[in-house]
């Protein structure tokens, strides 16, 4: 990638896409479960953007979404709505009812409470709402507690008595069609084992309620596959296909897959250029244009990104941290790196950012979001243009 | 203040500041520094809505700002350029221009090389550049990592030996003239004693610059005021100025204060409405329409804002979490309270929210960014308008 001549176009911080990547990875992911009915919905919180979403419709895809807005940019990208299932445990009454009008494939419900609104709403509308339960196997993903999510002590999804009862109660109920049962663990997941006893434990849970004759059609294994950021090793994508199928013998069902960063993870490069380096008694800071704001992974979760610099020619490399323009001891993407000596201008990618990057970037220091291109067959084109200091503002000035 | 009716006119979630609060924090300082010439530079990072800025720019305050979004902002809320001061470890050259080409108070800067480039910039320009240099006092202000900013091994500010050579060389620098000299030790400190162990340092610093006939006039005591989250303590005013004074006794200076959260963080209440409630084997959730990209400060620092329930009736109070729709664990906004049942629709207000609330807010999960609102003399108006999903997707849906 010609790290120079984008940020010679486009000028930094900016966000940059490998579309190809996006695609192999689908690709890759859907050869592997091909031997039986799969559907796999993008979960669009990973990467939201309108084109990254186009792409990835247009290879087949579905789509994971936790709001209403991802709902409609789903739609806007060209996302068909029975390939929309839509996800998350604070869904308002208005996302719902909008959700159910548009037909979308399942709500996925997540507690008692929700069950009983989806239930009322679908009412209102004269209509059957199909749902899925998200169904809480209580197993550990040992990942950051931040984004384990299988355990009890979070906030996700029902226990299994509790799922039975709420199938049975959806069965019974004229507004509810319960089509799926769906499972979600955690994120960033390197090893197979968690997988299979979850979805070994809701096969179980399927057959019972199959038993119970409540029409299960979607088996939806959630996402949470694990990419490399620094030295992980992702799971074999055969292996985890086939691994889900022995847990689903004699079963009949489609699985749904909702992979997010497994997806665009590592399609992502941020570039940011250095404004100086600065040395004091203890530490070696390079300071870049890029900000806790733009990518918020390392602050929030001490995440890991790989960095390196474009074009170096330093062959004398020491520890430094690389931090932005924000004033916070906690503004910064990487710690404690070994990089070659920068001067004002050099240009530093943060690598594997295509996840969780842009979509958590705010505004803080009134810093406008930075613009985000995609590379595809070797063109690069904007996707989404750099903020200017008036859309900053726009709301607040008509108030003024 | 009447949240129900203030939930039904602007729905929720919703930010509301007290702008009579803001006032009178802002007199209260101003007050104890009295007896010595002062100037308030309100440190926009913390809120920089336009109408917060407007109301403290009507009581006379200046503006720290970290970036040219800032700048500009202040200017629009009417604060003058003289009292507005340019801090940031990492200032662009174009912030650098703009700023200088606007004749604002100072810069104030942070390394040897940005003091290069000012001056080369104002040579540029044709301009000598005022300046005051941030100097490490090495004090540690005993508080979260993250806001803690006077130690060595952080990115700000430089050495004590460093900010005396810096000094002389723009002295006698046709381009820089060194105004001021700046401290700041950290945010949320909450005891005297670091304050003055840093300004007696600055302060013996100043003597020796002015033996050395670096005319400082200046003298920059930052901000980190802390405020009361819970049970913490706030300092004195007129301790905090008295003791100050007795650091700069024989110095005939400016002083200059940056504060932020002092000034706006008790001001703010960030109104939000329960889903459901929802219990598990080990767990109580309240859900939240109000979420982590709203107010991020709880998942970031693991901060703690007060919780109350608006009109509670029940006096059945259990343990619970309170947490929003993100798609993550991370989401919470208080963890382990003490609180009454609540019902769909129930009320919740998170207090002290004013600063680092809505100016750290995202789109993460496609969410809007809230409204926010002022209540001034007993009335309630909007001072930022609720975003829409047009909004969200405005720059990606030309591009698409």
């Amino acid at each position: 990638m010609n790290f120079q001549a984008l940020a010679k176009k486009y000028d930094t911080p900016l966000y940059i896409y490998d579309f190809d990547y996006i695609k192999d990875r689908y690709k890759n992911l859907k050869t592997a479960f091909k031997a039986r009915k799969s559907l796999i919905c993008y979960a669009l919180k990973a990467n939201s953007n309108l084109s990254v979403i186009k792409t990835l419709a247009k290879e087949g895809a579905g789509a994971d979404c936790v709001s209403i807005g991802e709902i409609k940019r789903a739609l806007i990208a060209g996302i068909d709505p029975y390939k929309i299932i839509f996800s998350g445990v604070g869904k308002s009454d208005n996302e719902i009812k909008e959700a159910l009008k548009l037909k979308i494939l399942m709500v996925n419900v997540e507690s008692e409470a929700e069950l009983k609104r989806v239930e009322e709403i679908a009412k209102e509308l004269n209509n059957a709402a199909r749902i899925s339960i998200r169904v809480n196997p209580n197993i550990d993903a040992k990942t950051h507690p931040y984004i384990s999510t299988g355990l009890d002590e979070n906030k996700f999804g029902v226990d299994i008595e509790v799922a039975k009862k709420l199938y049975l109660y959806a069965k019974n109920s004229k507004y509810l069609d319960p089509i799926g049962i769906h499972f979600h663990i955690g994120s960033q997941i390197t090893t197979l084992k968690p997988f299979l006893e979850a979805s070994k434990i809701i096969a179980q849970l399927v057959k019972n309620l199959i038993a119970l004759e409540v029409d299960i059609k979607f088996f939806d294994i959630g996402g949470g596959l694990g990419i490399k950021y620094e030295d992980e090793k992702e799971i074999d994508l055969y292996e985890y296909a086939q691994g889900i199928f022995s847990t689903l013998k004699g079963l009949d069902l489609t699985i749904l897959l909702e992979p997010g960063r497994f997806l665009v993870g590592n399609s992502g490069y941020f570039l940011t250029k250095v404004l100086y380096e600065k040395k004091n008694s203890s530490k070696r800071f390079i300071i870049v244009d890029g900000a806790m704001n733009d990518l918020l992974r390392p602050s929030l979760y001490d995440a890991f990104h790989k960095v390196s610099v474009v074009d170096e020619e330093s062959s004398h490399s020491t520890l430094a941290d690389v931090v932005g323009p924000i004033c916070e001891s906690g503004d910064f993407l990487a710690k404690d790196r070994i990089l070659p000596k920068t001067k004002k201008g050099s240009l530093l990618v943060i690598h594997s950012v295509g996840a969780y990057g842009f979509s958590m970037s705010s505004n803080y220091n009134s810093r406008p979001k930075v613009a985000e291109i995609a590379i595809e067959d070797g063109i690069d084109r904007i996707i989404r243009k750099r903020e200017s200091f008036e859309d900053l503002i726009r709301l607040e000035e008509e108030c003024l």
